[in-house]
């Protein structure tokens, strides 16, 4: 995912601070308090590693879906079928962090027992980053996948209309001096806001990233916001249709394997014309079932060690990155100066505060 | 995969007696005729599928392995470790296309049992197209996930060097009338062969696809053969981080899990130098575990009518395509016609029917 750079004249609110008050605002949604606590430390984990998009911004949206009436902010997750290794959880319309976060706690008991285990969710809502429930079985020594469907905003190769998600791909696992391996992707080549920063800043777009609404190459943000996205890889000359089966697959795993809606019967992102009915897919593995305990972890440094390392091409802005990286220092920010959140942002976490009579924690300049 | 469209003046032969002759062929090379079948069953099902670049052309490379003494035609894979639903085998440096017979049957009857199972193969050799061993799953109605790692010739983002391989990524399952689902991609932006092709016609190669010895962009197939190739994404500013950490991740799940060679450590292609020492892992998820069966297919087949039924951009070269149709497509020609193999592939064969006096089968003009 990408990280943003602090903005500037940003206002700094500690993250203990950030969570404690966002469980306080998401109880007074009539949350239970347990599901509140999860809601929170998805939220807030998403503003501590730089992924501004996904975190505390999207409070005003997921209050318009509880407002609405097309999602249960009471709702508890329940198991709806399986067999050891695969268990279909239904979220009942819920939290999607919640449900996600019982789910993968519930495949990561199974796979230290089986060695791997999947749990599979329907009927669910937007989980934020995907990358959370991977770190979550990382933390325990596994390796952890983790996979959402979401509204069509991309266009199959060849297709002139977006009918597809940007159905992200969570793969994260423990990797010692580095903390975790954790890549945390959409299948799109640029996630929709991408194309919303361009459109602020008047920026040519480059081939590649998105087509117009007669499917022709989008020139201008203008032209792509009323497109479609292309999958990853860009045209099909570029190789586009691998990123196109990518997000196909994504969408396979979860949306059609848990039954939930998949592709262009996924309303549009955060539609309150009725329950977002997402899937989602978190895949366990535990490498301690093939080997010493640590001898997996041991072989990812060395790996990650060499490629650091590497020779760099001209005009390189740093070394080779380890997946994951940039959220992490982003976090060492956030831990050291606070979570630096734009102006807007703050401004509506302020208002819900009123609302709520949850006053807003005190910021300091960022 | 890229299916290669049939050469011109090339000769054609029935698959059946392709298959009946490599089977024999790989007999002489002292395999065991069980293990025989499997690895011609594997060479054939590529050429079918118009996959000719991973096919029975590859008989010659597997042939000086064998004599170099760096891979063992005898070998049978072991358990080596595992829990239910996670097994490891260590294939003994023998065919890469048993053992991974051997290890995704075993997956599959996991994951009949217990909803999902995975297996992972160390010390092993390449397996041909990632796609088959899906595609078996598929044939029982699961989901089948299949991946290797290979030899280094990918630059991760930034690197001026190819430390990683091209990772492939096989995932089926079954989809009625369309036969199957089967995405089979490397996480390369295009493989090495296209670049060779690229070099014969004396193309210009597009930015996004490769880079020289230098880490520059490679704008001729020289320069990209001295070079490195990009990973699906192309340059950072097109996602090409992405394809890396997909390539990476490719890798931590098949050799750094499995305890094999991984990342730079991996000889060259075929090399004679040393056993491959590749790793392979095998996900199979049965979906009937969570609904009624049939259920998913349906879904699925359902999802695809819709895409392919979506309309176009302007000068696309047909409808929008299901992953793995190409080569569907290419197996119904192989199956009329013959399988057409161009001049020098098939001397190649009639050299070694000579060489293991197992005469080629006649061919005709394809």
């Amino acid at each position: 995912m990408p990280v943003y750079a602090d903005p500037i004249d940003g206002l700094a609110v500690p993250a203990g601070l950030l969570q404690a008050w966002t469980a306080g605002l998401v109880e007074r949604l009539d949350t239970p308090s347990d599901i509140a606590v999860d809601v929170a430390d998805v939220l807030v984990a998403s503003d501590r590693r730089g992924i501004a998009s996904h975190g505390t911004a999207r409070l005003p949206n997921y209050v318009a879906l509880i407002r609405a009436g097309v999602m249960d902010p009471a709702a508890r997750p329940v198991v709806d079928g399986g067999r050891p290794a695969l268990t279909r959880f239904d979220a009942r319309n819920g939290w999607g962090h919640h449900a996600g976060r019982v789910a993968v706690d519930s495949a990561i008991a199974a796979a230290r027992e089986l060695g791997m285990a999947a749990s599979t969710v329907r009927n669910t809502n937007h989980y934020g980053i995907a990358g959370w429930y991977a770190l979550r079985a990382a933390r325990d020594g596994m390796i952890g996948i983790s996979l959402s469907n979401t509204s069509p905003l991309v266009a199959p190769t060849r297709a002139r209309q977006p009918l597809i998600g940007t159905n992200p791909i969570g793969l994260a696992a423990p990797a010692g001096r580095f903390g975790a391996f954790c890549l945390d992707m959409a299948t799109s080549t640029i996630p929709r806001g991408r194309i919303e920063v361009a459109a602020r800043r008047g920026e040519i777009l480059p081939v590649g990233w998105a087509i117009d609404a007669e499917g022709r190459p989008a020139t201008t943000p203008e032209a792509a916001l009323a497109g479609a996205l292309h999958p990853l890889g860009g045209e099909e000359g570029t190789g586009g249709y691998k990123g196109y089966g990518l997000a196909l697959a994504v969408d396979l795993l979860t949306g059609v394997l848990a039954g939930s809606a998949f592709g262009p019967n996924i309303l549009g992102l955060f539609s309150t014309e009725g329950p977002s009915d997402l899937g989602q897919t978190f895949i366990v593995i535990d490498p301690a079932a093939v080997d010493a305990p640590g001898a997996f972890e041991g072989r990812l440094v060395g790996y990650l060690e060499q490629l650091v390392a590497a020779p760099t091409v001209p005009g390189a802005p740093g070394r080779v990155l380890v997946p994951g990286e940039p959220e992490a220092a982003a976090e060492r920010r956030s831990d050291d100066r606070g979570i630096v959140l734009d102006a807007v942002h703050a401004e509506r976490l302020v208002e819900l505060g009123k609302r709520y009579d949850i006053p807003f924690p005190a910021t300091s300049p960022g």
